[in-house]
């Protein structure tokens, strides 16, 4: 259930309340603004057919664009038909008096959107109207996204409460990463995360386009890159001016990368030559997951003839001034094993391969200079010769950071952002670019332009990328976007569960594609909405896919693993697990000690809701279903924990002790669910189950 | 709840069992093949890791990309990896010993399918192999989906029962008309579709790509009739071409249609001076649904000279022999009111507006045939002077179809699969474009070539597009393919909800797009896993949205409805209304009299289930969601209904007479839930409550 309750950070941080009915107030958008006031709490602004945008400062395509989809949003989340509205493509009023909302915006921004523009704006919304006043179309585009998340319903209509905003990004550069090397997402995929993205305000879409397991993009000076190297999976040259198109319109930037000299092997399939194995390798596309030896070998002048021409051509495909030329995990066997090579390291006195490194970089920065863009790499690019305009890309944490910006780079942070790893959203919330008494000073916190979530795609599938990126990644998106003091775990959770169905209502999948999943897993013998569907629903929801790198070391780690299985029917946010914990927690630390009993009436009806749906995994479901297997063996444990939390329940509320021996044994059936699977699933509320033993008498 | 049981049409009529278990002997698949034996019951042919497709016949490009489909959507189903099949992107084996699955394909199909293909294929399934045999790569591809619908699984594994199929389709022309001219549907959803034609064994899309409202295909000659006539909402023919050979991988023509001489708007809209109103009129794209005046002006040369470039142009387009020229529907008010049009006729003897439709026809059919294209046109083409070669399209039924076979045209049949009319499957299945008794000569039953289910979209968007088309549209599909003896509609319906997750996994959103639109209903007060969520399904899947043209007489009938409200989250097939219907005919009749008490609790417990989430529609719901306020008052009513069910259930079972007057007063009461309401849905469980009260003593 969601309920409208008070944003606790919110009332700690930045809201001035100034009515008597604070439940009113409660926010449910996310991010959560900068500023927000209520002048009039029991006020609103109806919603209804009348409802018309018209301007009062400039406009430009982008602004017109935007205003079309809030239409669009606005008739799809209401049902509405704005009469007002001229026929034909809904068109911006000018009729300042009767328009429902007034775009005031003082200039256009550019139009392919760049690093550091003005995003700010404010709304104010009264009874009568509401105002978006912005510096630039891109800070309304903002605003829109604000306007729309705020409309609410109840059975009289749809309306807007009376607030005043007033807002601006905490970070210019919030980010999403896409890997599609190594599983393909095509076009469609890509432009529903863009969708996604503008919901949430998130601005860089960051494309990991080449890699050791695929060429992702079109060379039409060296065709053979895509041709050989990607299976016929690639953006042709239009598609991906679609794309950026489709992200400009949207003021979100399209950043390349060409993960260079490690996770190379792609080049090397049409273009063996360039990398530093010995004389006459060949190379496959990889199909395995992992570090591999191929690298490009900085030694051989062929390298920068061959990348001048492909980051010319890239440089002018995409319009942005950075290009990403990745630089981790080069495992440097290549080049160790490579005579030439270390000869080349002697002889240029770059020490070790950290400096042949760094010679590297070098490089394809004056390359890309050339072509008037920017280098950005992952954290090892970092060398005392790196030229200072680099930009640092963290994925090894605070140290990282704190060297990069030590050294006058800008960086961007991704450690903590991995939404691949199957962490809760809370984690990624609690994770900051410039956490709470940061030591780095302020010239250097100016220097950390934000951070990017990045959707590694080892086990995300076109089918389940929407289940791994939203909505946590929208917790990821506030944290860049709002003040550093919006750190509430739990009204993030209660606005997460809302923004969720704005996400669903955008067009993202996260939610329809479960559901289709577990029919599939489930077979033909049950009705899609019998009770044998229901309970798997629920017992999926009890579970979470396995953290950090553990699912490689219990499934197939490779390219042919279809995914698809239970594993990928469940989320990383268990949402009963968390309120189970929670509540456990409540109960043995006596909070609410009054209502004990209550409590424990809860945690039993959450047991047993539990109990049964396992309960049909376990038998009617596994009886059917091959790919329900592993999920059933997970289901039997989870009864035998179920049964051990309610002896533990009944001892607390008796005070009557179970017999000797039973907590040993109870810790040992316990924990073995916890134990590695082939399901690659977790039971999270196992936490709260094992504490509930513990303190039983 | 899916069950397996043996297909009573098949054992009447093509089904040769010669084993003991005929329950194993079931088949799940459709359309129903032509011919089936079971030589050995019991055996089954596993699916597993070691499984690879190996040819023994001829390969083309079209048999390599469907064994790719074969394998892609049999990891789907079933998750295995399939370690024999080489590494990236799997290749047709050469050990014919070791295939699972053995091609033995005799000739390529034409690369553009063309009508009077030889669709026929031979599928023998043993314990060890299953080989699937062709003339051409067409029928092999048709083979493949009927073995892909064959597995099956339980708790060991996926297998396919052994089993013999001979197979051909009854009509060569199986077709799907989409309107993407009233309501727009993007390349994606054409495409899914083009996935869910394959999957049901349909060859021909009909694209509708002109009509009042729209002007759907870029034309290069005269680019003012896409710019000014679509809102921006058009096919490029670059993307007219991808969907072309999509189509075509899958053996599926494209037949376009532009609808001529009515219709005729958004021609008018750039061109006014082709249409036949008063001089110096102007046209703008139609927003509102239904017959308008504009027609193109046949006494014009002008419009000849303009479809000469464009038919020409269109033509090279469109690869297919057939051209669709529309012609349905001109009302004549334009034709009439022109005198100069009216001296044309006279002139030139053509008697009257049909006379003068016709010579319209006959220019169209020469423009047309300098370009190698046969005229294609709704039953209104049908006149004495229409050249034989002309196909006509009837809409109009059984009358319109003998005529024009009487004339010696070609037909095909679309009257009765209007699937957009929102009637039963069961409705479309028993409409045979040959039925039995059928009084055509063999003769002119051979120039009846097939038929074509309609996808109208005035009550259509991209997000019910699916629910509008699948899964009803298999049943045509079947009727189409199968042999007309094939009609059993309860097994129709029980093999239509196995094809319905078959769909479902081919990517079709007729499940998961629904139940997005049900959350989005309810607003966020409500958990979308909930007990208000569940309520809201059981309650919309006793729902029916209104049938045939009743819609427009309760909703805004135009372009701006923006849809997505209660009655399109129902579906026109109701299986819960179905089954309490046939539960209580049966009861009525005395069939299982035996059961007559089992009977009564089996409808209580229907009609309490339907009690309780009609009253939480009715009231939590309805508390909090302007969009379900029509739904809530249809759930009062259905409520009210539910109750008097119950009443004369307790009469039926006691013998006990119900109070003087409560016959009377309770069909009042019920009869006023079947009246026009503004959800625009029908409650057709009404009927059985209504015979319910109509037998109660």
């Amino acid at each position: 259930m969601i309920k409208n309750k008070i944003a606790p950070a919110l009332v700690a941080t930045v809201l001035l309340f100034s009515g008597r009915n604070p439940s009113f107030a409660a926010l449910d958008i996310m991010p959560c603004p900068a500023e927000v006031r209520f002048p009039a709490p029991e006020a609103r602004l109806p919603l209804d057919a009348d409802f018309v945008v018209a301007v009062t400062g400039i406009t430009d395509a982008r602004l017109r664009s935007a205003t079309n989809r809030l239409y669009h949003s606005l008739v799809t989340r209401t049902g509405i038909v704005f009469t007002a509205v001229a026929p034909g493509l809904p068109s911006l009023g000018t009729d300042v008096k009767k328009a429902g909302l007034l775009l005031d915006v003082r200039s256009p921004a550019p139009a392919i959107p760049t690093l550091d523009e003005d995003e700010s704006y404010a709304l104010v919304i009264t009874d009568r109207q509401a105002t978006l006043s912005a510096p630039t179309t891109t800070g309304a585009l903002r605003g829109l996204q604000t306007f729309l998340q705020l409309v609410r319903q109840d059975a009289h209509g749809y309306y807007l409460p009376a607030v005043t905003i007033r807002d601006m990004p905490r970070f210019s550069w919030r980010g999403l990463m896409i890997d599609v090397s190594r599983r393909w997402q095509p076009l469609g995929e890509i432009k529903r995360v863009i969708d996604g993205m503008e919901l949430v305000k998130l601005n860089v879409l960051h494309l990991h386009l080449t890699d050791d397991q695929g060429f992702r993009i079109e060379s039409k000076t060296h065709p053979e890159l895509h041709m050989l190297g990607s299976d016929g999976l690639f953006f042709t040259q239009d598609q991906m001016r679609e794309i950026i198109a489709y992200a400009a319109e949207r003021a979100i930037r399209v950043v390349p990368e060409f993960d260079l000299p490690g996770h190379a092997t792609a080049w090397g399939v049409s273009h063996p030559e360039l990398l530093s194995g010995p004389p006459s390798s060949t190379y496959a596309i990889e199909r395995e997951w992992g570090i591999f030896d191929p690298a490009m070998d900085p030694a051989n002048p062929a390298v920068y003839e061959l990348l001048s021409d492909f980051f010319g051509e890239m440089a002018a495909l995409f319009p942005d001034a950075c290009v990403h030329v990745g630089g981790d995990e080069n495992n440097g066997k290549q080049w160790n094993a490579n005579s030439r090579i270390q000869k080349f390291i002697t002889d240029n006195g770059l020490k070790d391969n950290r400096g042949l490194h760094a010679h590297f970089s070098i490089r394809l920065s004056e390359i890309l200079a050339r072509n008037n863009k920017v280098l950005l790499g992952w954290d090892e690019i970092l060398h005392p010769d790196l030229p200072a305009s680099a930009v640092v890309h963290s994925w090894r944490g605070p140290k990282g950071v704190a060297e990069a910006v030590s050294s006058g780079h800008r960086v961007i942070l991704s450690h903590g952002y991995y939404i691949d790893l199957s962490e809760p959203a809370s984690s990624h919330y609690l994770n900051d670019p410039i956490p709470p008494g940061s030591k780095l000073t302020p010239g250097q916190q100016k220097l950390v332009l934000g951070g990017e979530a990045t959707m590694w795609s080892e086990w995300t599938s076109s089918e389940t990328i929407d289940s791994r990126i939203w909505p946590r990644t929208a917790a990821i998106a506030e944290r860049l976007w709002s003040p550093q003091a919006v750190r509430d775990v739990a009204d993030m959770y209660r606005r997460l569960a809302i923004v969720s169905l704005r996400l669903d209502e955008a067009g993202m999948r996260h939610e329809k594609n479960r559901t289709s999943l577990l029919r599939r897993l489930a077979g033909d013998a049950f009705a899609p909405t019998g009770p044998e569907l229901t309970a798997l629903r629920t017992f999926s929801d009890a579970c979470e896919p396995v953290k950090q790198y553990a699912r490689g070391r219990l499934q197939l780690k490779s390219w042919f693993n279809p995914l698809g299985g239970f594993a990928d029917a469940t989320v990383p946010d268990s949402a009963s697990a968390r309120d189970f914990n929670n509540a456990v927690a409540a109960l043995l630390t006596g909070d609410g000690q009054a209502d004990r009993k209550a409590a424990i009436v809860g945690l039993r009806k959450q047991l047993q809701t539990w109990h049964d749906a396992a309960h049909i995994v376990a038998t009617a479901l596994a009886a059917q279903s091959p790919r329900l297997q592993d999920a059933g063996k997970m289901a039997e444990g989870f009864i035998k924990s179920i049964r051990i939390a309610e002896e533990a329940l009944a001892a607390l509320e008796t005070g009557r002790s179970n017999p000797a021996g039973w907590k040993k044994q109870s810790i040992e059936t316990v924990d073995a669910v916890t134990k590695p699977n082939a399901a690659a699933v977790d039971l999270p509320a196992v936490k709260g189950i094992m504490q509930l033993v513990e303190a039983a008498p």
